[in-house]
């Protein structure tokens, strides 16, 4: 059924995902593959763009942590059973911004949520779903926010959250080091740089595809 | 810190819950408790409603069975943090239509999706949080359906149907069988019947609890 690639951008707020985008697009053009969607999380469904606004928007009450995670799956379930299953069952090559990953590292480092209702969930809701490839854009926070902002210093609120940032980038560097299937790009490069790296590697990634199958 | 008490009525469609739930606040009245708060699930607080909304009357794309049970859960512990338990705190009690085993009895029995993806949801959603007394109206489906729809006989899509909620009657026995917190109520009878039993069911329970405490 699959004949299509899934491959996943992930990385703090300042990695650069956009460009990087770009430097897999383009990576993926030069080996002749042109037949690409494009998703974000949350997301990239009428029913989960909903959730995205009440996930990111909603204000008039707390939104616990756990509610939050449970409409980040809830769209993601969405997202992947009616848009990227069936564009890689198309043939379509899919790049994602963002995938679970980003909940494992954000909620379970940063919101510090319980690794049993994690891992249950990215078990028991994706099953044996996953990217075929994660292109994690590693960058300290510090620098990441920054650039995020654009300007070189942190006000005193963003302070605040260098914390729950410190804590996902110690989160996203252990899911990485775990996972075969993952690469870590080292985002505090200047972006021509950057750039450079994530096609170098995508090319090395398609070449070694080729070779296994 | 809970000095008020949380009672939930469960049950199918047509079981007759809106008269119930008068017939309980008749008996709390009875026994001088009055400051009562009703809720209903999924519901009852701004984001809450929201997800009602999605989970109930989004059309334009499949909703799959895993994302309406993560939007349930997200919608309940948004309930529950937000409104239940403050109420409780200050000593009021809140009779709930519908709560945690509504989720079991129709997306465990009736949609048959995975038990470890159930009870780990509610195990880590909800922790130790749980009713103080369960009230379940057990209703034949064919009945239930057909006084829900305020006729004798049940359509071409009602009968397809008729197995779904078969399968959740089935697991709401076999919940309230595990679950010494839970009274069923035989809500065949006819309606004065029922309201009888339920307050009967609730006076009982009612100085139980002051013998017990």
């Amino acid at each position: 059924m699959r004949t299509g690639k899934f491959i996943v951008l992930e990385g703090i707020e300042g990695a650069g995902k956009t460009t990087a985008r770009d430097s897999i697009v383009a990576a993926l053009n030069a080996h002749g593959i042109q037949n690409i969607v494009f998703t974000r999380e949350p997301g990239g469904t009428p029913l989960a763009e909903k959730l995205r606004q009440l996930i990111k928007h909603e204000t008039k009450e707390p939104v616990t942590d756990k509610a939050e995670l449970l409409m980040l799956y809830a769209a993601r379930i969405q997202l992947v059973e009616n848009v990227i299953k069936p564009a890689l069952a198309a043939g379509k090559w899919v790049i994602g911004d963002r995938h679970d990953m980003s909940s494992q590292a954000y909620q379970g480092g940063g919101r510090q949520l319980d690794k049993t209702l994690l891992t249950t969930l990215k078990q028991t809701v994706l099953g044996e779903f996953e990217p075929d490839l994660t292109i994690y854009l590693d960058i300290d926070p510090v620098l990441g926010l920054s650039r995020a902002r654009g300007r070189g210093a942190l006000d005193r609120i963003e302070q605040q959250n260098l914390d729950f940032f410190q804590r996902t980038r110690q989160r996203y560097l252990e899911l990485v080091e775990q996972n075969p299937k993952a690469i870590t790009i080292n985002a505090a490069q200047d972006i021509a740089q950057v750039s450079i790296a994530v096609q170098s590697a995508v090319k090395n990634w398609l070449i070694s595809q080729e070779k296994g199958n």
